[in-house]
This record gives structure tokens, sequence and C-alpha cells, in this order.
């Protein structure tokens, strides 16, 4: 494996993927600051160049080096490019990598508390979570579970409440979801087991593919600016809002804990700071594209917009609850987070109900905005 | 007035108010790179150490001098402590301060453009309205209307959606708002006139006297969070909501335009990032705590909780469309603000209103939550 990876980066260096503010960099001479200089190699989830979630990850890594004045250098690696995008974590837990760029349920397998730290069904939107995360104890928790595998984690990224995914057929009552062969990653592909489904979890470079070949019938992927280059609507014409499984949360930067360790107060703070700057630039650019891109797929691509019933949603809501008890099972931290994680989102949505929410409907009823 | 405030300063620096970054950093020895570093006066419209929006602007203050290494040194003065609140503008626009913490839209009288980089009426959620200003065009609107004053601004905090205000008796009509002296600044105060109220501008720190003395009958400020330690529930026990005036928005860092053009690309970015920061920090912080400060209210002071019937806000809304439409006959560029703000709110919250908005309406109502 590490044989093969030495081959992989150099032919990526090579090929001169290893683009931004790092080769730039490496092409100065050094200055007399070069003694703190502190090298991060980042990997990532996220194919090259990808609109949403691939910009995102590279203008965030070159972000770092911009406002640390060059004192971090990084050097960024897409999904493929250094490694494959799941293998993104055991790089960076190891010390080969000193941080990934990835949505931390991916390793649910390793423990199901990283799911909270991405998004859950019947969970927070983003800026819920966003409070959880910074004043309601949610990064101690994130901490607590990171420490396990020697990695400190800090939210680097959202797209929103996601969309409900693409589907070949009308899903009129939650009878319609029995067979599908759906590809969603996390506790959404646990609770779609219930109900019938096979969920089944693939890189975002790898959906299109499966979805034309009839390998699986339908995917969820995030919302319309993302999912439109994906093309998903060649094969599936039925696009069903709102998603239940992946209402908000976040992506996560997770580092190697030594090498956080290793790095200045200052150099931490920078982190931070160009960490929370994306994470909000993220999901403004993700609500400030979504709505142009949806009328593009349903003008010029026949896409047909769907609503879940309500009938639908009680499924999806009974299916949820008892794929988070399996969870509580799993261990005193899974207990814990879950259970944190459910008294903050109560608290702090009993208040969105009567702000953003009840504003938002009052607005769009006054407004005649689609609601 | 210059004179005045030379011994309002002089006084400060003896009682010791300039806290924080700036008072330690003068304690230290000059380093080599002090010939780099720029002083940063701010002068501010929050009292100093009001949870929220205070201790924000003195938390953003000390973070552009951590996030430049010292190469940046604030000052933070809160309101009255170098100027008056509704003084920062000129203040900051003469080179007298080199930055404000403030609501842009207490500049109204100067231009009437200057409300819609704050909130205004049935206008955008926080995060709609972020997604404007980073994506959709928004913040190069309000640096042309900057230019006119000589000011770079940018979004240094956010309150979300705010409570519609405190009554001290029920308003269960549109006509129950005639008459009533009710203290409401920006364009939200001119849709009260228009419905028989009689609006007041009064800065925070000099609201509570005013309910109390019964010189105003009522007022709105933010939410539960910073509304607490005002008191108001001392004189008003009806808490409406949700707020017509200020659905979302933030608040300005308004930039000595100079003073912006005397910086480092690399300064400039720091205090960018700093101000973004700051901008979700003091949101998330306010979402947190606005649920535990509504229950403390309600239990311990009797708030009396009360939403605005449809009938209420369809005569909010035909008066605010009263209003916006005076607002674009003022000048061409308050028109071409108003529109592109009114543009591009109808297709973000066409995208919201299947996302965020019919999530959350679906997911209370599966969970139990309020709504």
């Amino acid at each position: 494996m590490s044989m093969k990876r030495r081959e992989f980066v150099s032919k990526a260096v090579a090929a001169g993927v290893t683009v931004g503010a790092a080769a730039t960099a490496s092409s100065f001479p050094k200055p007399a600051v070069a003694q703190a200089r502190k090298e991060m190699i980042i990997v990532s989830t996220w194919p090259r160049d990808f609109p949403g979630l691939g910009i995102s990850a590279q203008r965030h890594a070159a972000r770092i080096t911009e406002l640390s004045e060059g004192q971090i250098v990084t050097q960024y690696f897409a999904a493929g490019e250094r490694v494959g995008a799941f293998d993104a974590f055991d790089e960076v837990a190891s010390g080969n990598a000193q941080a990934y760029n990835a949505a931390d349920y991916y390793w649910k397998g390793k423990h199901p508390g990283w799911a909270y730290f991405t998004s859950v069904p019947f969970g927070m939107t983003t800026p819920e979570w966003n409070a959880w995360i910074k004043y309601r104890g949610g990064q101690e928790l994130w901490d607590e579970l990171g420490d396990q595998f020697g990695l400190k984690c800090l939210p680097v990224g959202a797209t929103g409440t996601q969309m409900g995914g693409w589907f070949r057929k009308e899903i009129e009552t939650a009878d319609d979801l029995k067979g599908l062969k759906f590809r969603i990653p996390g506790i959404g592909g646990d609770v779609m087991a219930k109900l019938g489904a096979s969920p089944v979890s693939l890189p975002g470079g790898q959906i299109y593919e499966n979805l034309v070949s009839g390998a699986i019938d339908g995917t969820e992927w995030v919302g319309p600016y993302n999912d439109y280059f994906l093309k998903f609507y060649e094969a599936a014409k039925y696009y069903y809002y709102p998603g239940f499984h992946e209402p908000g949360g976040g992506l996560s930067f997770g580092i190697n804990k030594s090498f956080w360790g290793s790095l200045t107060k200052w150099q931490q703070e920078v982190i931070k700071a160009a960490c929370y700057e994306e994470h909000a630039n993220q999901y403004e650019e993700t609500i400030a594209n979504n709505g142009i891109y949806l009328k593009k797929m349903i003008e010029e691509h026949g896409v047909q917009l769907r609503r879940f019933s309500d009938e639908i949603y009680d499924a999806f809501g009974e299916a949820s609850m008892q794929v988070f008890e399996e969870i509580r099972q799993h261990s005193e931290l899974a207990r814990k987070i879950h259970d944190a994680f459910v008294d903050n989102l109560r608290e702090i949505a009993s208040w969105t109900a009567i702000a953003e929410v009840a504003y938002s409907v009052q607005r769009n009823r006054v407004l005649g905005i689609r609601s």
C-alpha cells in the first residue's frame, strides 16, 4: 500500500496536480522564516474542481497558506490523486498526510458517533448544528471522539438541507421504497434499509456510471447546484424534497492530532479561522446557486420536482428512531453523543421554529413565494 | 466637538477602558516588525460588555490583533466611550477613527440604501442575506454605497430573525398599533408609522429608562438572549413573534476607505477573515442562547409569548410595500439596491422554501417540536 502510494504521489507531482499555493510557494527562494514553516498535506473525498464541494476544499487549502502568510504551506490532493476517497481517514490518522477534507459520516463503520458530525436524519439544519458545535458543547464531543483516532476535527463546509434525491419512478407511499437499490451513505442509508430499500455507499465520482448502468435505481447527493454537474437527471427524472437524511450539519477538516499539537497557537488559530470562513462560504455559495440550478434542471432537462408526503415522512421518522436506538447501544460514547445531539436539537429547534421558520412561512405567504 | 472628544479619550484611557489586545500589546517592547504595524481605533454603537452584540464586537476587535500576529493593533471603544453610538459613522468617515462596529440602518437618514445592509421588512434571513452579500452581488452594491461616504464595509455579526418586540397590551388587530409610541429604527419604523404608530429611534442603552418611564409604549430590540439583560419584561409583558422588520441580515464593520487602502493585501485578508468569522459566531451564539433565555423569561418573569396574526402580517406587508416604493424614488442607487435585493430574495427564498423551511416544518411536526 505504501509503495503504491509513493508511486501515486510521484505521478501526481509529475503531472502537476499539486496545484495552487503549494506549487507556487515551493518555487520561491526560502526566506529567513523558513524554519518556522509547516508543510501540510491535505487529502480529500471530493473530486478535483467539483463545483461546490471540490472547489470549496481547494479554496480552503489555498486560504490556509494565504492567511498564514506562507507559514503553513498546504498541498491539496483531491480524491484518487494520493489515496482513494474513502482512504482519507487512515491516511491522516496514520500520519501519512496531515489533514483531510471529508464528510465524517463516511467513517461511521469505525464509530457511529462520526455521523453526528456530518448530518443525521431528522437532525439539525446547518445554522442549528453550528450553534451546537461552537456554543453548546458539540466541538467538545467531536474532540472526544477524535481523540480515539488521533484526530482533531473542525467544520470546513456545509451544503445546507439536502434534496431527498433522484428516483426513476414516483415515490407515492413508503411501500414504493421497498427493493430500491439507492445510493445513500451514513445513517440515512440504515434508515432506508429499515424501510426495505438496499442502501449503497459510493463516492461522488462513481455515482453517475452506476445510475446509468442500472446498478442502482436512484441516488441522493446534495442539492441542485452540486447535483447538476453530475447529470443524474439523464437517468432519473424525479427529484424529491425535503431530504430527511441530511438536513444540515457540516463537513470536516480532520487534522492529525500530533501535527496539530506541533503547531504554534497562532498557526492553530489561523487554521481555525480558515475553516470557519470556508464553512460559511460553502453553505452560502450553495444557497446562492441552488435555486438557479433547480430552475435550469426543470426547464432544460425535464426534471420533475416532487414533495415527500406526510405519510412517507412519518415512515422515515419511525425508521430513524429505530436506527438511533441501535446506535445508542453501540457504546457509552455513542449514547452520549446521540443524547446530547437530541437534547440540543429540541431546544435550539424550539427557537428557530418561532424565528427563521415562522418568519419564512409568513413572508413567503405574503409575498407569494413557493413554500 | 474635537476638544470634547480628546478629553473623552484621555479619560477613557486613564480609566483603563481601552481593554483587550491593545492595552496588552502597548506594554510590550517593540519587536523588529514594529514598522509594519497598523493602529486601528474602532468605535461602536454597542454598550460595553453587552451580552450578544457588545461582547461580539469586543471579541472581533481582539481577534484582528490575534490573527494578524500583532501587525494590526486594535483599540476598541464601546458606545459613549469615545463618541456616542450614533456618531460612530461620522467619526470613521472623517478619519478620526479607522472603523466602526454598527448596524448600518442607523444611517438610513444619510441614504436609505444603508438599511438593506442590515435588514429590511420582509427581507432575507441571515443565511439568505449572506448568500446575497458574498455570492450574488450584494457586497459590490454595499461597496458602491460605501464609496459615496469613504467607507469599506464588511459583515461582522448577525442576530438572526428577531422577535417582533415588547408590548404592554395585546396586539390583536392592526388597529391596536395606532397611536403606539414604539422604539423601532430603520425601515421597520417607517412601516409602523404607516400603520399609525409613532416610531422612535433610541440606542440600546437608552431603551429601558424610556420604557419604564412611559415615554415609549413598547420596543423591539433583538431576541431573548439580547433582550433578557435589558429587563424589558419589567415594563411590558407581551412578547411577539415573528418580527417582520428585521428578519436577518447582518451588522457592519465600516472601515475608513483611505485606511483600508493603506493596508497590505494580507492585512486586508486577515480583517476579512476576522469579520466573516465573527459574523458567523454572533449568529450561532444567538441561536444557541435564544431558546434558553426565552424559557427563563416565560418561567421566571411571567413573559407572555404571542404570535402576530395573519391579518396583522398582511397589514405589515402592505405598509412595507408603500415604504419601499418611496425608497425607490429617493435616488438611482436606492432603486438599484432595492431591486437587486428583491430579485435575489425571491430567487434565494424559492430555494430555502423547499429546503430548510420545508424540512424544519416536517421535522418539527414529526418530532412534536413547537412550530
